[in-house]
């Protein structure tokens, strides 16, 4: 069954099938321990509610990534399996969410309240997170435990959870919502928290699973016989969290210059203390007078202090470095993945995985 | 080096070693990540505050049934493993505690304020939670990933956290603190909390990784050529969680009748609306009249209504009622202990794997 040919909504209607089946493995397997009515349908509002109403980029990501290295259309089963992979991102994805609102004490989250804000759950959201997070492994024991990468897959959710969560501790340690102490923050301290809470797991996980999914092996020869050794792992890594960082910065600048009509919000970065790319880039550029007006306004409730620090970022010219920033990241990627060697064979790595996430990116306004 | 011989507190004290070369291994492994100083000391301190200050009984059985399942002192690198899997035990023990403690907004644990309640913590304790469960994978890739018997434990693991937090949220469902309706309780209920949310990973879980860490297979001969066959993790499963519901009724009862000079606390079941065995026993006998005192002066927060719950108590006799039933448990559990079939040999089962447990806790006060 291709899906390579197909639209783009058919394609994410394809995907969402899927998740009703999973749905229904998840709560069945809940109800065979003879749990109570009552518990299976918390359950099962729990996984409605959090799971599938995102925008799902991570999710379709895996597929993608699978048929753009079977360079064909899937069969049933490997798109099942994709598939399947892809939900796990979310699910991991949706653990993260419904924990960061109740930390951030965010109120809203994909135009509905947040979880936890709903009355009859509150503090229960933490253990129905954990829930959420214990789904993935049961899903790829029932879908992938007779495959020879099953640990593989295993053991790489494991090291990703703990990176994005040691990614969310220097985020919390950091930028804490109602203390602002600026000297905390650096455009060191920013990438890391941005490759370790962001980039592993959006962008680095699904092409990996990919990646396991393919059999493509840890390391192979660039090409016959001349003992250059490529390690497709490592490789792809190196690429995807440049383009993760791209994209966070890029997501950080959007929040700041974006409209309301592109981004279907409104920016709130400066008043929420978050330790974003621009207040970042302009700590880094600012004079005497000029920090101490970031000092005096960042993070502050109040739209005159945003609008002080908006105009110590005009002053500073952050539109016109961000642009430089991106055409230099969009260069110094597009040549990375050029120099990746292609090699025959259904198990190696392909440039145009790591294009086709790049072009999605660049540019983007929304 | 043996430690069958060495008293309690040299046992205990050898087990915390073990410990502090962990967790200097996970401190390790973050500061590896290039993390910066704070976020490094925030994690030892979320690792020190929150793992080895409770009674270590669960961490402690894996080394004692691993010994018992050798028949003989284990060697250096068998007590190492042994141990960390006993720490790892804990380890999930202490990611349930520190998310448990928030959602029933507790006070204090072992002795000191929760882990959320520092006032530089708060809701940080969600993530600190989350990375105490990431160090149980990622301790056992360091120590087990070359084994056979990795996946088994990967798998145990995953799969008595899912039971874990099944338990969990029936129990929150069932009793939320500040919303009595005993028309939720019964002692159907209360058992599968209890299997649930505490047998699984305090008696199963313990001695399974002991069996999968001495190769027991998952199926062989009772005796020799007769052809009936043996299910060792299905039959210890069977007897644990009897154990298991044993010990948490035992624990509720104590609640109960225990004195503080006893239990090292004073009982707050009553008033807390807890799903206890002793309310739950007394719902299945009460009459009318009782049915409706029980009813009016449960779950309060109030002296003079917990009394009058547990006149309710001693009118049904419920002393007599916990002595009959332990006594018909200790036989009940005996009898399946006397029924396995020891067969000669290092990778079977021993009965005194579980009569070391049930001695331990029968008759117990405190």
């Amino acid at each position: 069954m291709s899906s390579n040919s197909s639209s783009k909504a058919a394609r994410r209607e394809h995907f969402i099938a899927v998740f009703n089946t999973i749905r229904d493995q998840l709560v069945g397997y809940v109800r065979e321990q003879h749990m109570p009515a009552e518990a299976v349908e918390w359950y099962t509002k729990n996984l409605n509610y959090n799971i599938p109403g995102g925008k799902l980029n991570r999710g379709l990501s895996v597929v993608d990534t699978t048929e753009v290295l079977k360079g064909r259309s899937l069969t049933e089963d490997e798109y099942t399996k994709a598939a399947v992979l892809g939900w796990c991102v979310e699910l991991l994805q949706a653990f993260f969410l419904v924990s960061d609102d109740i930390m951030d004490s965010s109120i809203t989250r994909r135009s509905q309240p947040c979880w936890y804000r709903n009355p009859e759950v509150g503090m229960i959201a933490i253990n129905d997170a954990f829930l959420i997070e214990s789904a993935i492994y049961h899903l790829l024991k029932v879908y992938f435990r007779d495959q020879s990468y099953y640990i593989d897959l295993v053991d790489l959710f494991h090291e990703t959870t703990f990176q994005t969560e040691i990614g969310q501790l220097l985020d919390l340690i950091t930028a804490p919502e109602n203390s602002v102490d600026l000297s905390k923050f650096s455009l060191e301290r920013h990438k890391q928290i941005v490759i370790y809470k962001t980039a592993y797991y959006s962008f680095y996980l699904p092409v990996a699973l990919a990646m396991y999914m393919c059999q493509i092996p840890q390391s192979y020869s660039a090409s016959a016989g001349d003992g250059n050794t490529l390690y497709p792992y490592t490789m792809a890594r190196d690429i995807l969290i440049g383009i993760g960082e791209y994209f966070q910065i890029q997501d950080d600048f959007l929040d700041y210059s974006g409209t309301p009509e592109q981004i279907g919000k409104i920016g709130t970065d400066i008043v929420d203390n978050k330790c974003s790319w621009c207040i970042n880039k302009a700590l880094s550029l600012a004079d005497t007078p000029q920090r101490a007006i970031l000092d005096e306004n960042y993070g502050r409730k109040d739209p005159l202090k945003e609008e002080k620090v908006k105009e110590v970022y005009e002053q500073l010219g952050l539109r016109k470095i961000y642009a430089d920033y991106e055409e230099g990241a969009y260069k110094t990627l597009s040549e990375k993945i050029a120099a990746i060697p292609e090699v025959d064979g259904v198990n190696t790595l392909k440039r145009e995985v790591f294009t086709s996430f790049l072009n999605k990116i660049y540019k983007r306004t929304k």
